[in-house]
């Protein structure tokens, strides 16, 4: 089963993409470092300084503008599109969809951490583009 | 089984309190309204204008500054705790957790939806009161 969770955000789609992409940026609403630019094939390191954590994620598709796939280890190996959809005016529509998840009763706290981690992603995502919020990130206490 | 979600704010725990209780404030973060003063034993109606969608709580608990306890239909009763508990100097931690799910296949949706539903208001709680930010809500797409 997948996890889905659409959010609009009233800022380009160019723009949108560019910062889950460009290493400079990911740090203002996401992980705190990426260890270079998302493109298609990339093996990229990301980081999460105030957990103490750290991932691996492969790029498996990129569509400047408009798609991210990748696919990351989150017990399995999940696929993860992110999809920016020109909205109103300067306005997008950022998709994320993880597939990927056993659909039993055992995975629920999985599949539940997950949609909270994509919600919280989102919302801080539209802080910063919206706003130039870089301090919503980093306040989830486990 | 129960959904838990706990985050910083880095405002005072009687003003976190405030901004829910209050209805001249929920309006800045979560639901558009709320029918009058959270206090306890009352039967509140709140309203999300941009979902055109309302519902009714009934507030079983209040302690000024310190904790909120409701119930709502939620397919069947669930109770909410909210509970704001001092932090750092100046800073809070909020902790919401939804009790009466049903621990089966079926209620996945429910279950994941109601999680990405309390990360976001948190979020969006957290960037009105740190920064006075009151347009990161309503921004979800079903």
């Amino acid at each position: 089963m997948n996890n889905n969770t659409k959010m609009k955000i009233a800022r380009p789609a160019f723009e949108v993409f560019e910062a889950f992409v460009d290493p400079e940026k990911i740090g203002n609403f996401w992980f705190s470092s990426s260890s270079e630019r998302w493109t298609e094939g990339k093996a990229i390191k990301l980081r999460y300084e105030e957990y103490n954590a750290e991932g691996d994620i492969e790029v498996k598709e990129i569509v400047p503008g408009t798609k991210i796939a990748f696919e990351w280890d989150y017990g399995t190996m999940h696929r993860v599109t992110i999809t920016f959809t020109p909205d109103e005016e300067g306005t997008t529509l950022v998709e994320v969809n993880e597939e990927g998840f056993t659909k039993d009763i055992d995975s629920i706290p999985l599949i539940v951490d997950n949609k909270g981690g994509w919600m919280y992603m989102l919302t801080c995502l539209k802080g910063y583009m919206e706003h130039g919020i870089t301090t919503l990130r980093g306040a989830l206490v486990h």
